[in-house]
């Protein structure tokens, strides 16, 4: 055995899971590996019975993140050579509110064969957005009664989230939801497959789970949703707590048999993959904001003091890390809007000249805008094409483009896209300071950081200095971060950061003619946002178009 | 020699010229003939010279004008195979406003040696915007003084007439200013060349000479400009006026000789090509408007009443037909803004499959699009990417669209576009239909009216049948008529259009369900009509965007 210790970090996305093996001592990243889900997604069909599933639905099959255990920690441990007993941590992130049903045992209730194909059964996936309806009657209700907690959520409560989606089981499909002793967060279960104990991540339980002040939403509110929903949290969701890099449980036999890592060894309380990726920048101090930037961007920020932020995601006291609270905001549409545009609307002249040029059409364009001083294409833009998350939290709302004339180029309104995501997280970062909550630095993690055209315009709007987190799989390095904080290797998350995580040298720095060109364009953005985030006509050309189109559906 | 007769109209436009010949008794459309310029628009060189042209400038050079004549007509006999002694008269339609400089005997100062090389010296075409801040000027003064006049052009005088371009000449080039006797319109100077007879039609003389009352801005009015232009109207443009359909003059021996047409036939007084459409779609009575549909769209209306329409280009007595108030509005971008889109927005793939399936991306895009019902894309756009003309006068604003998500395709965008041109079309109708002059029929023109599915969205939109023009080429045709009045054919153009213009019999006819739902668009395109069309934002944004270029030039 050698002095050096290890870590593995295994993060579980959207499509894949990969798992990261870290030296303790420096954060070193020694080896990874991906495996991809086998059913990705489930968004038409269920596995086996082939059941056909309505839309905005999105479910995934719990094997298939054993599956990522089983492959990819035995590979990394290959890959590096180094004794499997020099490793004495493992932790997780994960995709959330993923959740599903589960036995008194965890065994999830789609691997009992009479629930096979009852889609009920099955994991929801964080986008799985066929609970809407009943998201709106949760805040609807929440106002009506002045719950306290829904401030705490920039005033609603998503779709997305543990309780929206649990109403849609009981109503939807009422066996499942007696069947199950649990509600889980895939996050929680993949712990609970680690080391045989069921630990509720105070992450999740704060951000996507109404735990706030101590409790959940009350059986008189609950009950007034749906009577037999009253008991929703005593029977189903509430269970022992864990706070973030403490440790659930260790290594069982049957894991350590999958994985190839010692029975007995740490395994940390879950976590979530944005949340998890500020310890891997170092970035867990008051005013340090990380954007994990990518088809969409979510921020996460610690503080010392409790604030009320119109339009944030959550603030979970420890929800970041353990003693400060956690503020999460979001946008829901960032990259996915520049793929949006670079896909549909580059015409073939530009596609060819971008092949010509050996590029691909994000960099072709993004190059040729480049070229233009700030302002030059006269156009401003609003980035809802997605909705707006924060501060508005509103997902009926749509883009807006305005300033074209017959000159306008693609590369011009491409530019003035990536702008508007830049004013987006302007926004936010304003609505933080201006609630007390300043914002001091500005980091970026995610797929985008590698757009260095993307991140000098965020730079210039935001009139910040941007740092770069240094590894290239940063929420993998965050669990693993959380692993030898469980593992008691450091005392905490703050020191093991301080570590093991950290940004590059390079910053993006403002520059400060683009910044004041900048500021102009800015307030017209910010004009269209309090316009047109605050009159009805997106959500009328909205309801517009549902109503044609389900007149279509019925005619055509 | 046989009993029909017949007569030639010939239409000059931006690139080309055509004459039709037309048999007087019924219009029949016998034989046409096309002839391109030689020099087309000149934009960037002055031929021979070779000097080098500033920008938003656009010339001509008369002799292209003279060899339509002498090409076209002589094949319109040739082919038609009839004899030319059963021609009776000759009339022509002109682009406007599109002026040159001449001599006391109407010789061009461009054909002087002393003068090739001043671009001064060639004519201004239409499309010449280099004289803007003399309109600026021009406008500002008039509102100052309350000059009368204005209100008869909607509150704004066009860079693109008669004052302003005299005002570019006299400043930037006394030398020609000084060396003319005439300020001529292209559409007399035409005339002349084919009578021997100089005669101002009344037409181009009110919309764009600001004639009104029996007479042009005062020499206190002008010398307030420029004292050098106090005496423009009294020595270079004043003239002989000449009604629509009268006859100017008679076929002179050179033009015979050009022509093969016998001398001494009648020659119409000039027309301008929009104007002289009317007659051709015998559109000339009260209350019917034709819109002439190309890469921008005029409307024309005659009425019996006096009314000051908001943004319409002018209201001209006898300015259509004799007798009658001539009205004109314009949208200042139509098919243009179609091409901008389906040239430079539309993918590879789109592109791809337009070509698989055989048809122009127009078509492809069309027919994509026309499978939804109204409103099912979710948008509204304002259709301002070329500025607008009417109501608005204002050609600083820019485009707009707004509702866009990530599942918003490029034939949707294309569909509201398409439909935001139709609401213009509407908010014109609308603003005559308030200010006393109500538009009862609507007529369509020009290259669009072969697009059956831009034609069905204009019929919904404005909740009108719309009828179309029968021939093929409208203003040739139209001056074909005038032809025939001037001959002494009929007894005036309205007694002439009835026997020789006409619609097609099928009519576009609205869809009600499609009418009620665009009724609630519609309500959209008007609130960000008055919004953007009185806010500052797009003349700001162009105003940034000319201050970044402008850098640009200075520093890169």
């Amino acid at each position: 055995m050698s002095s050096e210790k290890y870590v593995v970090g295994v993060d579980f996305g959207t499509l894949s899971g990969r798992a990261l093996l870290v030296r303790v001592s420096d954060g070193a990243e020694i080896a990874s590996a991906v495996h991809e889900y086998k059913h990705a997604v489930l968004e038409d069909l269920l596995p086996k019975s082939g059941k056909k599933l309505p839309p905005d639905w999105a479910l995934q099959v719990p094997s298939d993140y054993v599956d990522v255990l089983k492959i990819t920690v035995p590979a990394v441990l290959t890959s590096s050579g180094i004794d499997p007993h020099d490793v004495i941590g493992i932790a997780t992130d994960f995709t959330a509110c993923t959740v599903l049903p589960v036995t008194e045992d965890g065994t999830p209730l789609s691997e009992l064969p009479q629930f096979e194909s009852n889609p009920h059964a099955y994991i929801k996936l964080w986008k799985h957005h066929a609970a809407q309806p009943h998201a709106d009657r949760i805040n609807e209700l929440a106002h009506a009664r002045a719950e306290k907690w829904i401030s705490r959520y920039g005033g609603k409560i998503s779709s997305e989230w543990e309780f929206a989606k649990a109403l849609q089981v009981l109503e939807e499909s009422p066996e499942i939801y007696e069947g199950m002793r649990y509600w889980i967060e895939a996050a929680d279960w993949i712990v609970w497959q680690l080391s045989g104990s069921y630990v509720r991540n105070i992450c999740t339980a704060g951000y996507k789970g109404i735990y706030q002040d101590g409790a959940y939403p009350s059986p008189e509110y609950l009950g007034a949703l749906n009577p037999k929903f009253s008991d929703f949290v005593t029977t189903k969701l509430e269970h022992t707590l864990g706070d973030l890099g403490a440790k659930a449980g260790t290594l069982s036999a049957e894991a350590a048999q999958w994985t190839g890592l010692p029975e007995g060894i740490a395994v940390a309380v879950g976590n979530v993959d944005a949340h998890v990726t500020a310890a891997a920048a170092n970035a867990v101090n008051p005013g340090q904001m990380i954007a994990i930037m990518g088809t969409s961007t979510c921020h996460v920020m610690v503080s010392d003091s409790l604030a009320e932020v119109p339009g944030m995601c959550g603030v979970v006291p420890g929800g970041i890390v353990t003693g400060k609270l956690g503020y999460e905001a979001g946008q829901s549409g960032v990259g996915d809007i520049f793929g949006w545009f670079a896909n549909n609307y580059a015409s073939d002249e530009v596609q060819e000249k971008a092949k010509a040029a050996g590029v691909d059409i994000h960099t072709y364009l993004s190059d040729l805008s480049a070229l233009q001083p700030v302002g030059a294409h006269g156009l401003v833009a609003l980035d809802w094409q997605s909705g707006n998350r924060s501060t508005l939290v509103d997902h009926q709302l749509s883009g807006l483009i305005v300033g074209m004339t017959l000159s306008t180029r693609p590369e011009e309104i491409y530019r003035a896209i990536v702008e508007s995501t830049a004013f987006g997280a302007r926004k936010i970062v304003e609505t933080f300071n201006k609630s007390g909550v300043p914002v001091k630095e500005f980091i970026a993690a995610g797929g985008l950081i590698k757009n260095r055209f993307v991140m000098q315009i965020y730079a210039d709007v935001l009139n910040m200095p941007i740092t770069v987190i240094k590894s290239a799989q940063g929420p993998a390095l965050g669990s693993a971060i959380h692993a030898a904080v469980a593992a008691g290797a450091y005392k905490d998350v703050i020191e093991a950061a301080a570590s093991m995580g950290g940004v590059e040298d390079e910053r993006f720095n403002p520059i400060s003619q683009n910044a004041e060109a900048y500021n102009e364009l800015f307030g017209h953005y910010d004009a269209l946002y309090e316009e047109f985030g605050h009159n009805e006509m997106m959500h009328d050309l909205r309801r517009i178009r549902d109503k044609a189109i389900s007149q279509e559906l019925h005619h055509g």
